[in-house]
């Protein structure tokens, strides 16, 4: 049977990994998880006691845009985190920030157009484009540069649409107030779309992030309920599109999706109340943070920008292999530890690079850190 | 800002009908929705309670293709049904059946290839391809063929892909078992992808529809959570494709999903266990057929095909107007009934035709049909 050039994406190398280190696992190996890049938490207990509630009514299709008072809940927890003022109507709830990046991808290129993202960066970015008929057109950067792309690369890859995230997976650097500016200003000079992956706010060490929406109107700014709220498996995002774009999102809304799971929309309202809860995750995250610069660089892994933010610690490993594949396969077979090689951010460079998680409990990261540091002894 | 022409769909014309319904009520009528496409019902309330208990652990991610669980009972399900032998591997649990079209679509078709379908049929097809960056090739379809498409159609339109659905929606009707071989090897013959939408499967009145997994395996058959098994709001569905496909629609769900819900994907679960409830309201969709067909005749709305499945029928009035957007609104001010117009299904035709749906409770379906009898007295 037929198939298509576009749909023969790359696959996911983190996937093999995960799979091996199942495997291990069901042959009695014990494995540190660092490849995987959600939380070992669940859903807030308070929401979840009051879903129960909602459950005992059908839960039908909402309106494509989502229920009303999760889209008003969304644009106060803008005032309050951004001190911007957004109206509801602009709000979008989406099926994770993945549908949030379909719908965005659908609304604002055509077919074969160029969108830009700076690598390394997050597979499916440049997956979905493809999938969709659609240019992913590399951005190289640097560690120098923390991995951000600059306003300067908006004209010189001729970009129809930038993608930009902060703090970014796989580095967790983040893009400040001026630089946010400057690549919105870029875009807009240049008639190119921005689309700002906000995904890992609420999860930050040093200082609060900017969002796109304290700088511009004119940008999709993507949100979702997966990594701060914890609620990775209910896929739920958000998507604040311009007020005159917020008619034909929502008709593609309407016929590629139909809406989010409802359920889903119902424990998300609920979570966003249950910032205490959510600060007790923050502060887990925080320690391992700072236990993993700490290990990391005592076992001679030192090249890396100290994460911003996200749970994500991406390194050059360059003085150890040219091929983070092999190198992740013999960590996880000789350590114990699962770690994702970086060609799944960087096709170009990252046989070079390996991206540790830090995601789970305080616990696993010590071990981790322990097994890692006896696996580089055995190599010197 | 920029944005595309792709994502310039059709707006829904149902969704006018639903607001102006949605208002007169808040001005305090009482309307019957004869409109809306989906149950009255929950999810079945054996399968809640045991999804109540899978609450108490965190829901992450699945893998993408799904839950295996639920994979093997889709198979097990398909055994059941149809007397069919298919390998769990080949199913894909999907955002609903509208995260199937677009797994589909990406998985088969490149920019600007032609995917037919016949008129009337479910609009969302016709905008999830342009806004994917693919052409809808209209097949119009006629009430003495049961407004399905004809094998000779494939060669005579040029298709890269033909979508076809039995029980079809607006209209009900089905595809016996050699209209579906014909269509199939019409397709194999021209390299034509088929795509089978399954969604209203277990919704019948005469006798069980035959499924493309009967005739062929060289075809995506696309089936739903959301009718049979009344989950609607939950969003999720199945998608069975070629063994060969598998890798490669497996990437692509990663990529642009991650996975359906993990919430409903256990309720799912739970629900394919719950077929005595699911029965009942089968019986109440037969009731409200047989109450339909005989009612709409009586008031004078006689040109339709006999429904074969699905709780719709897609009614002929260009004896009573050539508008049926006034005259559905007509119908909704003066009858207190919401019902669709034809052009949401068919924009050459469809304002000579009105669509009842009967997928709510047997005295709504009473009270419906006396108003429009007398709505209809009051224009003789």
């Amino acid at each position: 049977m037929r198939r298509s050039k576009r749909g023969d994406v790359d696959p996911f190398i983190v996937m093999d990994v995960m799979e091996a280190a199942r495997k291990a696992e069901a042959a009695g190996r014990h494995i540190i998880h660092m490849e995987v890049g959600q939380p070992g938490t669940g859903a807030p207990k308070a929401a979840l006691e009051r879903f129960a509630q909602d459950l005992t009514s059908p839960l039908g299709y909402t309106v494509g845009l989502g229920l009303p008072e999760l889209r008003a809940r969304i644009a106060q927890h803008t005032r309050a985190w951004y001190d911007v003022d957004l109206d509801p109507a602009r709000v979008v709830v989406t099926a994770g920030a993945s549908g949030a990046f379909v719908l965005a991808f659908s609304a604002l290129f055509d077919n074969g157009e160029r969108v830009g993202l700076g690598t390394p960066s997050y597979p499916s970015y440049r997956q979905i484009l493809r999938g969709m008929g659609l240019n992913a057109v590399d951005i190289p950067t640097t560690l120098a540069q923390r991995f951000q792309p600059l306003a300067s690369d908006v004209a010189e890859h001729n970009l129809d649409g930038l993608i930009i995230a902060s703090p970014a997976n796989p580095t967790g650097t983040m893009l400040d107030k001026r630089a946010l500016s400057a690549l919105s200003e870029a875009c807009i000079a240049q008639d190119t779309a921005l689309i700002s992956d906000e995904i890992y706010h609420g999860i930050e060490y040093a200082h609060a992030p900017v969002s796109a929406l304290q700088v511009t109107d004119e940008a999709y700014v993507v949100n979702s309920f997966s990594k701060y709220f914890s609620m990775t498996g209910w896929r739920v995002g958000w998507m604040v599109v311009p007020q005159d774009h917020v008619r034909q999102v929502e008709r593609l809304a309407q016929n590629m999706f139909i809406c989010a799971s409802h359920g889903s929309q119902r424990l998300a309202l609920h979570a966003m109340g249950c910032h205490d809860e959510l600060a007790e995750n923050i502060e887990v995250y925080r320690d391992n943070r700072d236990a993993m610069i700490a290990g990391l660089q005592a076992i001679g892994f030192t090249k890396f920008a100290p994460p911003d933010g996200a749970f994500y610690i991406y390194v050059d490993v360059s003085d150890y292999t040219d091929d983070s594949l092999s190198f992740a396969a013999d960590i996880l077979e000789h350590a114990g530890v699962a770690v994702t090689p970086g060609l799944d951010f960087d096709p170009a460079h990252g046989h070079h690079w390996l991206r540790f998680s830090y995601a789970r409990g305080r616990d696993d990261i010590t071990e981790g850190l322990e097994r890692l540091a006896r696996f580089m002894e055995t190599r010197r």
